[in-house]
């Protein structure tokens, strides 16, 4: 049986597929919080710079670089620089087809056949689905109270096959913002043993914090150690259009250009541009787009007493996400089919972001709300609230 | 060292490093015949297409199903009916982020650490370094005259580690198109012995043969044998777009998203609906493109006999390529160097195309002479006439 015969099924397709011959009374429509996610299109204006870009550029339809557009490199370095006040360079930046292929491509740079990485539970499934695919082993950290994963619990997972640690922060599926000096202590560990320390920053223009995340950019020689991926997904609303990036060394962006050259020659053409013109033009309106985020995290937090009078409890907060744990007597993933036709509620169980070897995860499910406005918000809980199991 | 650090470096981007540091005079421009890709833009039509697409609709911009859109896989299915006078059905088809992607999502169904595929020489150098990047052996096949793989010899290089044959047809880079009959009884071939075989039929459209180029597809089970490989980037000129396709069985495409649900989540959507639009509209504007390129393969039969006299040879011709045998005490790699400054040409060394250990790379080049008219073919050609090495 192939690696790949051994991997399991694409969550978010196999949710979807728990819809199918349920119907949905007018009066309680679906609430569908499975995925991370915009379903709004891009602002107007990015939308007409996309279709100018397509009518009047030859460039819009023909191959470019491997890494990305010169141009595209240069503003996400300087945009960088001024998120992290740091000194980021173009040389150091590469150009994805979307941040989950930037995580293969930082892998096939990383790892060889029966390598380790370490991630922190919950996991991005998706990461761990790529390791198994990759025959790279994923050592699961347990992160515990807050999700925040124990820089000497890292350590003691340590062989001489492990490659890198892999964090997520703002964390998916756990919403928990890691705190700089955790991701500092990892980059320290990751460092001093000769590891890479993978960062996926996917959510970070929705941290709730202002300021740089992390300092890892001002460190010299960060990027022998450090590969930090970025999403242009969720800033700019472009899921269609698969635009993500990564930085890091240039020696291993030499490797990486060759894993992108075989999987995607060049990633798409319209995508960077629309990534190009959302950095020059959208930093006001994406300021906006993170208050409104923020606000319907807000009201989580005020929704969650009366959830948790009936027993539930809310692990971790943040991003596009809130991580909860159930109090009834059902295995999560039960409970998240069974919520479909009995509340009109998806939403993905814990048990999808663990190890089947952790009992944690089918206790915990991910509500993933950035599309909820405070109203629908409401709404959901008060399903949560009302079910009986 | 990783296998990635094994694989060698991206063929088309080495090339283009060769031009660094050269400057070419106003009368003697330089002739690009290295990369096999469309320099033009699509048509206005698609332009059009695109552009309103992006403005009017909100799925141009957001998700859609990991293996592409069903009104694309149902048009494919349709198209794919009439081409090779079968009868498809969309569910065996799957939309990929380019033609490479496909490949690489067809081994991971596939294959796994220590398998083996068996390639026919020359090969195309993105399956080899995606085999390499995998841990797959390719099993190199040498096709001597007239760069046809002969069933017996692939038969005798069968070991229970083969997983598949993969076939190029019309082949990059020979040029040369497959007979049914070789297709169909290298199909019998891997069907017996219990192999997969890949079929990659990027240049399809260019073929210079009527009719279908194989019966496959009529096969009662074709598709538990049959991976076959398409890409929409040559017919309607959307390699900016990076779309593709795969057909083969719902079992295998059932393992193959997961792959691509790792490596691209979707295929970009502007591309889905390019691709769409063009089957829809770009019929008989693609039936003009293939006369073009034939009207270019007369025009270099026509200049050969020069290039014979002075100890050329034509291996192959077909599709995009001209594969030629040079005179020159010089391997490949140095003379496609040397062409750059000397006669103001960049092309690829057969060397890129065969392994090490085949001394046939180093007598042959690569032409791929789609982007040349007949006038920029005479020219070609009359430069390569006047070398003396």
């Amino acid at each position: 049986m192939t690696r790949t015969a051994q991997t399991f099924a694409p969550p978010v397709m196999e949710a979807r597929r728990w819809l199918e011959g349920v119907s949905f009374p007018p009066d309680r429509p679906l609430i569908n919080v499975s995925q991370a996610a915009p379903v709004d299109p891009p602002p107007d204006g990015l939308r007409r710079a996309i279709a100018e870009f397509a009518l009047t550029e030859d460039a819009a339809h023909l191959y470019g670089p491997v890494l990305g557009n010169p141009e595209l490199r240069a503003a996400l370095a300087t945009e960088i620089s001024e998120h992290y006040c740091a000194d980021m360079d173009p040389g150091r930046i590469a150009i994805t087809s979307g941040c989950n292929q930037a995580f293969a491509a930082a892998l096939s740079a990383l790892t060889g056949e029966g390598d380790e990485v370490i991630l922190p539970t919950p996991w991005y499934f998706n990461h761990k689905m790529w390791l198994d695919m990759s025959g790279v082993r994923a050592v699961p950290l347990a992160t515990g109270p807050g999700l925040l994963p124990d820089p000497d619990r890292a350590a003691a997972l340590i062989t001489e096959r492990t490659r890198a640690i892999t964090l997520v922060t703002p964390n998916n599926p756990g919403g928990v913002e890691y705190p700089a000096e955790l991701v500092a202590a990892l980059f320290d560990l990751a460092r001093d043993r000769g590891l890479a320390l993978i960062v996926d920053e996917t959510y970070r223009d929705f941290d709730s914090r202002s300021g740089p995340p992390h300092d890892l950019f001002s460190r010299p020689g960060w990027d022998e150690t450090l590969v930090h991926l970025y999403s242009f997904s969720k800033a700019y609303r472009l899921t269609g259009h698969r635009v993500g990036a990564m930085a890091t060394s240039p020696a291993r962006l030499a490797q990486i250009e060759k894993f992108l050259d075989t999987v995607a020659i060049c990633p798409g053409q319209i995508g960077q541009h629309a990534a190009l013109w959302g950095i020059r033009n959208l930093g006001q309106w994406l300021a906006g787009e993170r208050a409104e985020i923020l606000d319907r995290r807000a009201a989580i937090l005020r929704e969650m007493p009366k959830l948790e009078a009936r027993g539930w409890r809310l692990l971790g907060l943040g991003a596009y996400f809130a991580y909860l744990e159930h109090p009834f007597d059902m295995r999560s993933d039960d409970l998240a089919r069974h919520l479909v036709a009995e509340a009109g509620i998806l939403l993905l169980p814990g048990t999808m972001f663990m190890p089947a070897s952790d009992p944690a995860g089918a206790r915990q499910l991910r509500v993933a709300f950035a599309n909820l406005d405070p109203t629908g918000i409401g709404t959901l809980f008060k399903r949560l609230q009302a079910l009986s199991i």
